[in-house]
């Protein structure tokens, strides 16, 4: 599986760049943003708050925020894998140093400069990326800024804890920038599988990959050497948040999802191993991870976008036999327990291009049992993922159309109110939609779960209604959608299109959705 | 890429049933229909007015209309590829003999149904139909309804003008009622590629086609010959409708795509043979296609859901090489065109189950272009493919969801107004929503196109309005577009939510969204 032993170790001990030639590109990262000019497109690593890079991006927004202050203009665009952290995302969104930033983004300053219309921000399915970048429209790449774990002798790169869109940036952008993090155990070396069969249409081939497991690549990114013009080293952590342990709402919607894939099992619809699981990343996918770890079913596989704690944990328990993935997302503890034990999850976890990671070709020929968390779903089962009443952004799609769309099952789930009790998570009509009610399968909050499969529009009502709204809403929501069968100009999908989103609208001038 | 010619003909002459033990089964359609009990799940054969069988529903609803006028319930439920005809969606449903529909109808008694709430319908994606049927929570199959060309002596089936589920139909039912229809040109032997390779996860393979002319199947459909209960010799049309010849509108907007190609062409981003292209079935598609026979873009391939009259004129011009499909929908003109030359079609169309025609793998990685009808978009670019005024269904997301999805380059046409204008089909918001902002590139209506690819929401507003809109309502959208940017709680995708459905509110109280 893994390439030869010999190769592996050629970067080992404290000198992470081991290449003769791009050794004598180092430079400091002040140095290295000042080789980035106003009006420049970059591609920068960074999936979650994974292999993002520490240092150039807090030096240009210094340069820019000078430059600002002298009284011209410097703005860059920011194409990322997914979202970074605050040494990125925040530090150039403060700096209003970001014109246009794609595809995803999670950030506190970036999410206001958002919605305050400072910023332009491109909301794309994950896998589309590298497609879409390729295909051109996006207009030209100038800079790749990427974050590795080390250097090969012959030049290759050892990528650091995520890959995300690195393959594409370093390939298509004019000059690269990398920083090579000590901070990054160099035992991921042999970790990732570097898929280098993409092509364009009519290029394309079927990827030859049949199970999470499966390597079709490298395990390094390959670059034009003549490209680099700076190599940073750095030495400082990724930066993800701790997940919350498990409070009595995320135990119930965990049970309701064991619960619902046991009767699957018994009904002979899944096999006793599950299919490969595909979690996006919060509070609850977490407790139906750490659920999965006390359950019967074993041993199961991932392939999904990030491994975070509770995937780590079953990992380590063995509930979990392999794991494929772009991105880590650990809490410091997990992040010890990685490097404890690095050696044996090299061989069980596989990091792969969010394209390949996330492809609609092989979510759908894996049959992934994807789950993700949602903003609220309307009663006839479409689902807002993105924006808060409708125009505010909270994070982005990510992934979750991705797996959502080609998946064999696919489950969102989220508590059934928010803000205690003044909104509703099941409401008449979604405010936005990013999963269309043929997209979706199974939805699950605290108070039950509504298996929406081979359900024509009403009945998919009445289930999530009965099953999924918080008692103190259900008879609204059952009277809303007694009065839109009532006068509603056809019954496929009754609605009163003049009450539809009066939820939203009263949540916006009286502060609830309670009437 | 044929099977030997020997195999082919071995049912040729008038006889279509040359296996003698399924010709001991001929009988006639009522004694046929006679078999079928109350509460049957049957999975019919067609695939638009194509295919379908063409005896025994019209049996089977004169015997459920006897049933009832003597007291007793009696429905079946009907799934089939798409929509049928008349004799079949008509008929049953005109005798309330249908309890459940899908996957897709466009009948407009049995929509009659549907609307009011006599009938349940399930709008599924067509990939997706063989999957979930197979994976079991859609029950059990009890009757396979299928017409074919003929049988041959070995018991193979020559499937007929449309393949759509049948091979799913004919694995899973208890039972099997065979139409053989010698309407239907006996020379479609051979024209057909069953892919016998899929399985369900954790069990699948990549499917190994890479081209719109690749046959990785076999030209027969299989069936157990225990299975078959009865033998229908039927000689009987199909029945589809022949499109309107271009008008003034459909002519604009097949001019604004046209131009749209030839723009990718000339920088770059497409080949100068396009890409597969997709077309959904309609007035619009139809011209489109008949421009292409006049562009330069030659030669072409297609990888759709149907071959319809334009695209049979492409391939008889040669501006189309090959065309792969699951179906024919032809005009009688058409359909002579066919017959008298079907030696040459058959070597240049593919007729492929609709869960290989639309396959997200397949469509992902030829690239397709596909092009589908709307009912509306809104200003972000979401479209509505299927609920007039939110409630009412028309037809279903049909295909449009398979390719628009993973499709190169996803385009939505209509006129920009409907109802002589009392109808803008670009809306403030849409009132159902089938494809979401993710998965629409380009809006074209006879306005002008809107190219929406690599623009935030708020750009995409005003491309959509300055573009595609009617000039009547252009103003309206403006000034709808700039309160809500003034007003909303987040400036990603500005509404204004007491006013986002107003125009349709407006429409179904007053007969017209005009203010």
């Amino acid at each position: 599986m893994r390439s030869p032993t010999g190769r592996f170790g050629a970067t080992a001990g404290s000198d992470r760049i081991c290449s003769r030639g791009l050794a004598s590109r180092v430079m400091s990262a002040d140095e290295a943003a000042a080789l980035i000019g106003p009006d420049s497109t970059i591609g920068m690593s960074g999936f979650t708050g994974a292999g993002y890079p520490k240092a150039v991006p807090a030096a240009l927004a210094a340069r820019i925020k000078e430059v600002h202050e002298s009284g011209r203009p410097f703005t860059v665009s920011v194409w990322t894998g997914a979202s970074t952290a605050p040494e990125l995302d925040g530090l150039l969104a403060a700096a209003d140093g970001i014109d246009l930033r794609m595809p995803y983004q999670s950030d506190p300053a970036s999410r206001a400069k958002i919605n305050s219309g400072e910023m332009d921000y491109l909301d794309l399915h994950l896998s589309h990326v590298a497609q879409v970048v390729w295909e051109g429209f996006f207009g030209h790449l100038d800079v790749a800024l990427v974050e590795v774990a080390g250097i090969t002798e012959a030049g290759e790169l050892i990528p650091s804890s995520s890959v995300g869109n690195n393959k594409t940036w370093l390939d298509l952008a004019d000059r690269v920038i990398l920083e090579v993090n000590s901070w990054q155990p160099i035992e991921l070396e042999g970790m990732h599988d570097i898929y280098y069969g993409t092509a364009l249409p009519p290029h394309r081939k079927p990827i030859e990959l049949v199970g999470p497991a499966d390597r079709i690549g490298v395990p390094y990114l390959r670059c034009d050497p003549d490209k680099v013009v700076a190599v940073v080293p750095t030495h400082a952590p990724d930066r993800n948040t701790a997940f919350n342990a498990p409070d009595d709402d995320t135990v119930k919607i965990a049970g309701h999802v064991l619960e619902f894939l046991d009767h699957e099992v018994r009904h002979g619809r899944l096999p006793r191993t599950l299919l490969p699981l595909q979690s996006g990343v919060g509070n609850i996918a977490n407790a139906v991870l750490l659920g999965l770890d006390e359950g019967s079913f074993q041993p199961l596989t991932a392939y999904t976008e990030v491994i975070q704690d509770a995937m780590l944990q079953l990992l380590r328990t063995r509930t979990l036999q392999v794991a494929s993935a772009t991105a880590f997302s650990l809490s410091e503890a997990s992040e010890e327990e990685l490097r404890a034990n690095i050696g044996d999850y090299r061989e069980r976890i596989v990091l792969r291009p969010q394209e390949i990671s996330n492809h609609p070709e092989i979510v759908r020929r894996l049959g992934c049992l994807a789950m993700n968390g949602m903003i609220e779903a309307d009663i006839y089962g479409n689902i807002n993922s993105t924006h808060v009443m409708g125009s505010r952004i909270q994070n982005g799609i990510g992934g979750s159309g991705d797996f959502a769309r080609n998946a064999y099952i696919s489950i969102f789930v989220s508590s059934s109110i928010a803000k205690h009790g003044a909104i509703s998570c099941i409401v008449p009509m979604a405010s936005h939609v990013d999963h269309t009610e043929h997209d979706v399968h199974v939805i699950a909050t605290e108070q039950g779960l509504a298996d929406l499969r081979g359900l024509p529009p009403r009945r998919r009502a009445q289930q999530i209604i009965d099953r999924c709204a918080h008692p103190d809403y259900r008879d609204a929501l059952r009277d809303y959608f007694e009065r839109a069968i009532a006068t509603a100009p056809g019954k496929q999908t009754p609605h009163k299109l003049d009450e539809a989103l009066s939820w939203h609208t009263r949540y916006l001038s009286h502060g609830t959705m309670r009437a």
